[in-house]
């Protein structure tokens, strides 16, 4: 049959609502913990995640299949098993004691469209996969999208040995091995699985981290731009303890207060960048603390650390914030007599999401009536796809109380407005 | 024979710099910690330092005996015993792993100064005592003055059962039993053993806790004022955590950026009011920290702990610091969504030292030729005299890099000079 309207494919994606649940459910019932859930990339967690996809998948009648890394691959097949395909799908791995849907709802979201597309008779034009995505957060290896780095051909294949996991100090090899992985063979792999030439778009939905949509109240949003950012993660100011009371101020080197000068400055700097018209901006003092060995009410502080961060989808002003934080910490260092080491200076830039493909969803929405709107967001997998040359973009899916923590809280209401917009634009895509 | 001229005294104090190192050495060996010197307030470690001075006082013919607090007093008696006595002395007690000097040098420089009227044959008209005072140091029953309070009954005698030390958790009241007070006796004593009737002056060496001396290549120093403060020692912000790339600034409820503003404009504050001529005037944030448990380079704060701590010599500019913290507090935390507590605040007045003593002790130093200046101090022992309405004065030692610390830094040719404007000073007040 040909394909459905985007109506039609809508009220099949509806009626999946409850094995989206079941999914969810038995997948968390493998990966609890103290709080919250944790998944660890390429490991008996993340790995369970996957199976119980997978098995869902085949009792579709779905191709499944692991690629080299172990990303886990659900295929509707087209007609045309040539043509470049339709991709979605988003990462299984969760942070510690973090939140169930943080990557898991885009994993499910994937499987449910290709259900709906199943229970609907259709066979597409050309393959339609949903993919469960490995090691996207860097908690567990140092870096993101490690699973689609892989995938595309961006992970220089020397990592495998030279990453580390935080908690274990095993190598990503060692891990990727213990869950059956044929390591060597992905040593010897030389070509990525995806390609601009064998994909013809990614979709990833994934829930909001942020509170934008549950502040507007929206279910869907739908991101321009995956914000880069400019980050010193091991910043510190040095100066020399003193006694409070007994010190005038021309005979101090206050780590502390130098520190307060610079963040405010950056701060301010950030609130003028804004009300000058620059969207999209962030800016975060993370961490920010005295040397709790040797900090007291009485004494002015001799050291102070702290992290700076900023995001932004301009790379003009990422790189304004670089170097005014330069400017400033050598100034204020110097009228202050303290020394500023910022530390390493890491980042990304910002990554455009695919403008024909954003149309494509907001267009979609609106013709099923799902409100949405468009704003920035923070890194994802398909950050990774879009920087490999593969057109891409998102679904986010309204969740209050963020990411990253045991109280996120997505509906499955929001989830299947996300997932409607997401399939009916896949039918659009397969041709 | 009659008072000695001051130069003959000085070479007399000079005579005794041995005497003093001995006596330095002999408390050390009793007192040293992994790092420093550690001498808890009431235990055996003040205690063996009293009895090593009181031993040499013996040795020399004074007048030995401890007051119902346990405070040494060593003796030259008076030619009219009845006659208000001349008082000299400071601390023996060390906060832990502290510099051995800090408290020490002025319990010491009170018997060299008897040691040196006794050298020379000296009956002066009213006794001269100089005294090893207990519990200076706040760091262990929680407030300071603890034995110079007792002294002048400024001590609720409810305290020796109320007051617990930070590190063993029993009383006071424990504590002196153990080295032999009697505590009954304290508890029934109400009269004050040092009056405005009974003594005359109370004059206090000690060693600069700053870098003012060493900073301006002076032997002396003689404070104006012990400095008030205004503290805020357990300040809280509290806001929410959450996503540093997701959360545009209209949603934050960051705490660390809304302390850094206070912070910022406290210290502009300061800097201002410096720069309008507000002499003595410090102020320092001692502690401050994101939440460790909680607090990640990619969230922003959702609360912050730190602590205020404002000195000064009027009452006008602490006053209007504590004011303006309140204020702005409140103005901050409404416009960045978050919420100041700041908990109690603590604080003392300015206490002014006796101009006469000043003047005396300025013109010693003048007429043995020793360089020396006026500045603001910290808190000390004086103060408890001065408030009690005895004439209360200092003599400050050079001495580099700080106090409370093992690096502290006192050169015996300076703690003798300032023992010579000491012991001239305690001459020309014998009357």
């Amino acid at each position: 049959m040909s394909l459905p309207a985007p109506p039609t494919l809508a009220r099949a994606v509806g009626n999946r609502v409850p094995f989206a649940e079941k999914l969810f459910e038995e997948i968390r019932s493998e990966s609890v913990d103290i709080a919250g859930v944790t998944r660890p990339a390429w490991s008996a967690r993340d790995q369970a995640a996957a199976d119980i996809l997978g098995d869902a998948a085949k009792a579709l009648g779905l191709e499944v299949a692991f690629d080299a890394a172990g990303n886990l691959w659900c295929t509707l097949p087209g007609a045309d098993r040539g043509a470049p395909r339709v991709l979605t799908g988003s990462h299984l791995d969760s942070v510690p004691t973090g939140g169930h849907f943080d990557g898991l709802a885009g994993a499910v979201a994937g499987l449910v469209a290709l259900a709906a597309f199943r229970d609907l008779g259709v066979e597409p034009p050309c393959d339609l996969t949903a993919m469960g995505i490995r090691g996207e957060e860097s908690v567990w290896y140092g870096i993101a999208y490690v699973g689609s780095r892989l995938a595309v051909g961006s992970l220089p294949r020397d990592d495998l040995d030279r990453l580390r996991r935080g908690d274990t100090g095993r190598t990503l090899a060692e891990h990727m091995a213990e869950v059956g992985i044929d390591v060597d063979a992905l040593r010897a792999s030389s070509q990525p699985t995806i390609t601009q030439e064998n994909t013809r778009a990614f979709l990833e939905l994934h829930i909001e981290q942020g509170p934008v949509l549950v502040g507007e109240g929206l279910p869907v949003g739908i991101p321009t731009t995956i914000r880069g950012n400019v980050r010193f993660p091991y910043a510190r100011c040095t100066g020399s303890y003193g006694h409070s009371g007994a010190t005038p101020r021309a005979y101090r080197e206050d780590a502390l207060l130098a520190v307060v000068e610079l963040v405010r400055d950056l701060d301010q700097y950030w609130i003028d960048q804004e009300a000058a018209g620059v969207p999209d901006t962030v800016f975060t003092v993370g961490k920010l603390y005295t040397d709790p060995k040797h900090h007291a009410m009485t004494k002015f502080p001799g050291r102070c650390d702290f992290t700076l961060n900023f995001g932004g989808t301009s790379e003009a002003f990422l790189d304004a914030c670089r170097e005014r934080t330069l400017a400033r910490a050598a100034e204020i260092g110097a009228a202050r007599r303290v020394s500023f080491d910022l530390g390493e200076c890491v980042g990304s830039m910002p990554t455009h999401l695919d403008p024909g493909l954003r149309k494509l969803l907001a267009d979609t929405a609106d013709a099923l009536e799902i409100p949405h709107r468009e704003f920035a967001t923070v890194g994802h997998d398909a950050s990774i796809f879009a920087r490999a040359g593969i057109p891409a973009a998102m679904v986010l899916v309204r969740n209050a109380d963020g990411s990253h923590n045991p109280d996120e809280k997505m509906e499955l209401a929001d989830f299947a407005a996300g997932v409607q917009v997401l399939a009916a634009a896949m039918s659009s895509l397969a041709v």
